[in-house]
């Protein structure tokens, strides 16, 4: 059983978290934050595949491939990106100040950077505020920390489960930022997720990958992947528990609790997209491959197209049909059906008499499922997106560099 | 020397046009148009690869595979898509009665579709209204005929020219529809072009290949390719030209100014586009393949934040920057140079000091041309795509089927 409690990222024994504003936000609003483990955790990290990638990107990656790390500064309002030699080094001048304050290697300190591409980092007035960042960390400054990491996102996302492994109850948490699958360059994916497990290196990233595969890579990003999203999760095995190794029970226990910890975070994200009302799941089955039947669910997902419809309330089902048929991936006309929620649209290519009024109220719920059935093969695939709203354009072009 | 002239399909010798209301579109406006050669021709069709594409489609492509017809009857306001096998039927019964009233073979008549999918074309209405069609067949109604096409156009869209090949004057018209890139379910491009030169089949159909690939193919449809996309040339040979082979000067002379008429139509496309403020040019050259070239062009097209930041105005070129990164094609980070203009904006993965002012005010202009190099081959690519306003979300999401 997986129990929901109060709490984030501290609630799992022996983290500690802090947030300052160093002059990154204009606003005043915190734009660094550290997370740091008391004792020395199990790390593992799954990044962008963005060529243009932020050198805090590179950075964390490098020293991650051993699988051990014990602390993360963040800084918000600026993505460390596009400004040459320049990204790595002030990275390595961050984490190496910090990790010097708390006493730590700084090849156990990570860095993850979000915000505006093309500037490069205030560094001085950075270094000047991690005395005062490391001076404060403490276990009840999990929301500050969530807030901190914020850019365009409305609300922070914390989440913290507690469930038992061999009989010892251990806790997971977890915070994330992102504005959702329409995810502007302000608006990179982070993730933080800390838990007080033992868990064995190998099995950590072997489950965080199959999570975050199945959560944070289920959302659609515009197609747009950002040049620093970034996912880490430190385990610091002081629950006590007997340690997780692969394979076993207690490693399919834990890997459920992190299923549901990072799906509860990815929905928030969509959620709170830009200009977003309506949460949308797209599902293909039926297709010859897995990749076709991502291929074609993200290609429905990121169709302007279908976003604008379901933004109007309008249940044109033709957009989906089109969009399926446009993704360049084969399949046969007349074997496809699609379904607005259980209600069949079109079936074997061809259209269904069914109720316009029915479609229009369902269409008028906060989540809408679209089901799209192929008849080609066993595989199937889902996708969460949002819809395409007035509000989207005008945050997006009124929005100032 | 190619020479526009005032005009459209039926400005070269031997080609009729026609239009009528058959009650698809409510408005009352044309929606039934024919196009007719007086004389036997050669004709190349290029087609939609959507898998869900319409029946009206199938029958071009299978009547086609002689590279003969004569005329062609276009529907505007119904897709004859997604009713099963009613779409070939019906498209086989209204040639199969056009062909009679004007004394042709049925596989010598095609029939071209735009409008809502899954809903069954009025079949009787249109037969009413065949009579009428046929015996109204005029050279004066080019623009009747390109109006008729139109959906959600706001302007009529044909062209003109005359050039010499041989010593002997020639004609090729053309008349085009599409709202753009931007390319909703309703807004399917048709192009259809008419000459009086005598072509041999096989040099018409390269030749139309090449000027559909270099234009109509060039600018992007949203990712949302239609389901009945369709461009269709008839050459009827009256100008009583020496018979163009290919290879010949000759035929570089006519695939000049077909070049050229279709290029012009394909803007007109782009600058129609649904909500559209800009023509956008993206032009990416240094990369290792055609294919890569193209593929980045597309990516950075189709990106809804670039386009956005168009609309708005801001020269935020790390969108750009983003968007080449997570096109998923392999580049050198440190390698990619981009430019607004001339304006070099970031130079080797990293930005460049430039002033704001000067880019706010290139960002005024109607036409907007964003240059990539890659620096890491010889191949380039151009796509010519348009903004996203809040007026393009408000015309797609407040359309109601």
């Amino acid at each position: 059983m997986i129990r929901v409690v109060r709490g984030g990222i501290t609630t799992p024994q022996g983290f500690l978290a802090a947030a300052v504003n160093c002059g990154i936000k204009r606003s005043g609003y915190d734009d660094l934050a550290l997370l740091v483990s008391e004792r020395p955790c199990a790390c593992a990290g799954v990044f962008t595949k963005n060529k243009m990638r932020s050198g805090s990107v590179e950075l964390c990656e490098r020293r991650l491939k051993k699988g051990l790390a014990q602390a993360v500064i963040v800084n918000s309002g600026n993505a460390n990106c596009c400004v040459g030699k320049r990204e790595i080094r002030d990275a390595e001048a961050i984490t190496a100040l910090t990790a010097r304050k708390i006493g730590l290697g700084k090849e156990e300190t990570l860095m993850v950077s979000t915000g505006i591409i093309g500037r490069s980092l205030p560094l001085d007035r950075i270094k000047k505020k991690i005395v005062s960042l490391t001076g404060t960390l403490s276990r009840k400054n999990a929301l500050r920390f969530a807030k901190a990491i914020m850019t365009t996102d409305t609300v922070q996302k914390e989440i913290a489960v507690r469930f038992k492994v061999a009989g010892q109850e251990v806790t997971l948490g977890g915070s994330a930022k992102g504005s959702g699958m329409i995810c502007p360059d302000m608006a990179t994916m982070l993730a933080f997720f800390t838990t007080d497990a033992a868990i064995e290196r190998g099995a950590l990233k072997a489950a965080f990958k199959e999570s975050v595969d199945s959560s944070f890579n289920r959302i659609t990003v515009d197609g747009d992947m950002s040049t620093n999203d970034s996912a880490i999760i430190f385990a610091n095995g002081l629950a006590g528990n007997k340690m997780i190794r692969r394979g076993s029970t207690g490693y399919y226990r834990f890997l459920e609790a992190l299923r549901f910890v990072t799906k509860v975070l990815a929905r928030k994200i969509v959620l709170d997209g830009e200009g977003a009302t309506r949460f949308i799941e797209i599902v293909v089955k039926g297709a010859k491959s897995q990749s076709d039947a991502e291929g074609i669910a993200r290609h429905v997902a990121d169709s302007n197209l279908v976003k604008t419809m379901i933004a109007g309330g309008d249940p044109n089902w033709g957009r989906v049909a089109s969009s399926i048929g446009s993704s360049g991936i084969d399949i046969k006309k007349d074997r496809v059906s699609i379904y607005f929620g259980n209600e069949p649209v079109m079936r074997n290519g061809s259209g269904v008499k069914v109720s316009r009024k029915k479609l229009v109220s369902m269409f008028k719920k906060k989540e809408i499922i679209i089901n799209i059935d192929l008849r080609s093969g066993g595989s199937s695939s889902r996708i969460w997106t949002c819809d395409l709203t007035e509000g989207y354009v005008r945050i997006n072009a009124e929005y100032e560099t």
